[in-house]
């Protein structure tokens, strides 16, 4: 096997080449498959795609990344598109659909077969980034009065369908949900008990409106393989599954960082997404920031003339606002965090304040007396500050504590008003909280220095 | 079974009245104690988890977070920690271990028995963050001459003890790993028909030394149950399953994410970690960060004398170093995220640095443009910026595309250095770049005023 991927991986395919090499090809797995068509050019990636074995290809296209399903999309004749589609599991379609743009949906729906169209309509119709969206309804349910025997006998031949055979669920007449069953207790289990016997009547489900985030937090709090996805009356609608969840919570968790870092979330790996799309993604912000940060130029402005009786004071300001800045980074980073892992919510907030005052105090004057010291013991061996020092480092003392305070509590209450008001909170980036304390830490700075310096510097 | 979780919520129990209690409490879920518990404070709930059977009492253990297990394990006699100690799947328990002060591990370890002991210290042994810490003995193994009968028959009589039965897995009288089979390719398999009839001998195995990162993108790309583990010789050493995974991934983008906002990682949930806790991973980088940025105080003692000349320059400074800063963020941020999914390693870091060079002269040019505008403009209706607009708009235009290039090239180089020299590329946290970049911003700012004001304002 090893032979033949080591040769795949060397060879230049070319549309001559192809047919002759193709048996190899077929004796490859998925994932070898995968490795080694993510390795190719595209024009490759397409061929050795079109000679696979429409089995093969099927497994194979799952496992893709979606840049490279939507390339071989664009690619394919419609037959093997339908072919295709339709052989995929619906909850891997449904993602691959979303992904794409809406007029390109609407003419790969043609595709499908009107169970499967209706199916993946069904599927598209939940809200974005909701449980609904990325159910499957390949599931297998079973009967209270059923006998072990009856569920084996079921399994062996429905579980070909099925998308997990891990876990199977108990429903009533109407639908309604009651138990669910791993399949190692029939397995374990006499082959005439029933059903009822092994039940526990107890179970955990996801409502079919839950977002992706309370569902990453359930199953990361009670590692589930899978769980069973049911709507207002407890009807069981379909089953989430531990991979797509996995892959969800790595691009939850792709898109705060992207965010934290001040850029639009990027929807793609760095070094693909075209050059246009990064910069579209990054100047946006950018140009946000740079507009709130013209604030600092003018709120200077209004204090020109202290900075020209005391350049001293400019000399530090860069060192008090990026220290505020520093210390709203790290608070609005922490409740961004938290509430994504659901460790607070909104209703917090008076809890949170209250921590963060002590915080911002405890930093501030941490920070406060270094800088105090500095211009204290600067001024013992120097002269730069003049014979004012004591006054210029009580001023610093003052500054840091002031803007750090600050810092912390405004770093820390924004992205909870944000998620109040219905955004993300992670928009609140640490550049973003920077920007704003830069600002308003400026005004608290240059004031606090009028009322220390006054009648002796200014 | 509601009534008595709705019973057991609103209860205050005492050391008086838990007995009485004990009966309704052990008809609840593992699921359901969980939540009640982590309700209740520190006193209950060590009464409620000391009143439950022993086989419900280990189910629950598994399921609580770490703190509470700690917790719990502190007021359980001796003979209690033992048996719970003994019964929790071998994967929990090293995880348990590995958080614990290493005193305590060792008064832990007396409690095992000796087998489970030598089991126990063996996981532990592989280095922290490996695959060999994530892993659990207890799976299935199988031979190829096994008819499916006989892998059910295996199964039901071993499958209570492992991990998992989804995956099982084909090894030789050497313990050389196979073939991997799912638990439903023998429920719908004849009988008769031997094991080697439904190899395809393709597998995915993770290597013992392998780090987390790897096995969490492993597992993100190919959406497995579980994974074999195996070492050097291909001998099956264990397994790795989901559930397991899934906590890692979550712990990790955690402490990137807390990383880039300039912390330390806290390593427990925001509004549970004690004050003084909290205050060490917060202040450390403040203070490293603080001391960095009183560079750029005496980097601006060092112009002085231009600033007192033009004090005009000091107005725009903030918002020079400040685009350079986030600039900066973005592309620390971009990068540490690529890097941590797999996209990119230090190895492309050639091309990264072309990319950000044009990013960098892109974003640069956008904001120098918006900032000679402002200047003109402002300078058309006021005169605050004197006769001389015109050279201070070309020094802003040059200073700020300048500054943006520098900050989005040291920004997206500096986790690749930091990963280079072994340490975690996260340091490089957007206010790690932004002090660094304003440092650095400064003197690319006034030495590019110098050379364009010369003559006129200098």
């Amino acid at each position: 096997m090893d032979r033949n991927l080591r040769f795949a991986t060397q060879v230049k395919f070319s549309p001559e080449n192809i047919q002759e090499f193709s048996e190899k090809l077929n004796t490859l797995s998925p994932i070898e498959l995968v490795d080694l068509i993510e390795s190719k050019p595209p024009e490759e990636k397409n061929l050795i795609f079109k000679a696979l074995s429409q089995n093969l290809e099927v497994q194979t296209f799952e496992y893709l990344p979606f840049r490279t399903q939507k390339e071989i999309l664009n690619i394919l004749p419609s037959e093997e598109i339908a072919y295709l589609l339709n052989s995929i599991s619906p909850d891997d379609r449904t993602t691959l659909l979303q992904e794409l743009p809406n007029g390109l949906v609407t003419h790969l729906l043609k595709y499908l077969s009107p169970e499967e169209r209706a199916l993946t309509i069904k599927l598209l119709g939940y809200p974005e980034n909701s449980v609904g969206r990325l159910m499957t309804p390949d599931y297998l349910s079973i009967k209270m009065d059923w006998t072990v025997k009856q569920v084996l006998d079921f399994v062996r031949e429905k579980g070909k369908d099925s998308e997990t055979i891990n876990v199977i669920y108990a429903i009533d007449d109407k639908g309604v949900l009651i138990d669910d069953f791993r399949i190692r207790q029939f397995l374990i289990a006499p082959l005439d008990a029933q059903v009822k016997d092994l039940a526990d009547y107890h179970f955990l489900a996801l409502h079919v409106d839950d977002n992706e985030e309370k569902a990453i937090n359930v199953f990361r709090k009670y590692g589930r393989v899978a769980l069973p996805v049911v709507n207002e009356k407890n009807v069981l609608l379909g089953i989430v599954t531990f991979d797509d969840i996995l892959a969800v919570a790595v691009k939850e968790d792709t898109e705060d960082i992207q965010k934290i870092g001040g850029t639009e979330a990027l929807d793609g790996p760095y070094m693909e997404i075209p050059f246009l799309s990064l910069m579209r993604k990054r100047v946006g912000w950018l140009i946000v920031l740079f507009l709130g940060e013209m604030l600092t130029a003018s709120a200077m402005g209004y204090f020109e003339d202290e900075i020209a009786k005391a350049v001293v004071l400019a000399l530090f300001l860069p060192l008090i606002i990026s220290s505020g800045g520093n210390a709203g980074s790290q608070a609005s980073t922490l409740i961004i965090r938290a509430l994504a892992l659901g460790e607070i919510t909104v209703k917090d907030w008076w809890r949170i304040m209250h921590r963060e005052i002590y915080s911002g105090i405890f930093l501030g004057l941490s920070l406060g007396v270094i800088g105090f010291f500095r211009v204290s013991v600067w001024s013992l061996f120097t002269n730069i500050y003049g014979i004012h020092w004591p006054l210029i480092a009580v001023t610093i003392f003052l500054g840091l504590t002031g803007v750090v305070l600050w810092g912390s509590l405004s770093g820390s209450m924004m992205p909870l008003i944000l998620k109040r008001l219905g955004f993300d909170p992670a928009v609140s980036s640490a550049p973003f909280v920077a920007t704003l304390v830069d600002v308003t830490g400026l005004i608290i700075y240059f004031s606090i220095a009028k009322i220390v310096l006054k009648g002796t510097l200014l």
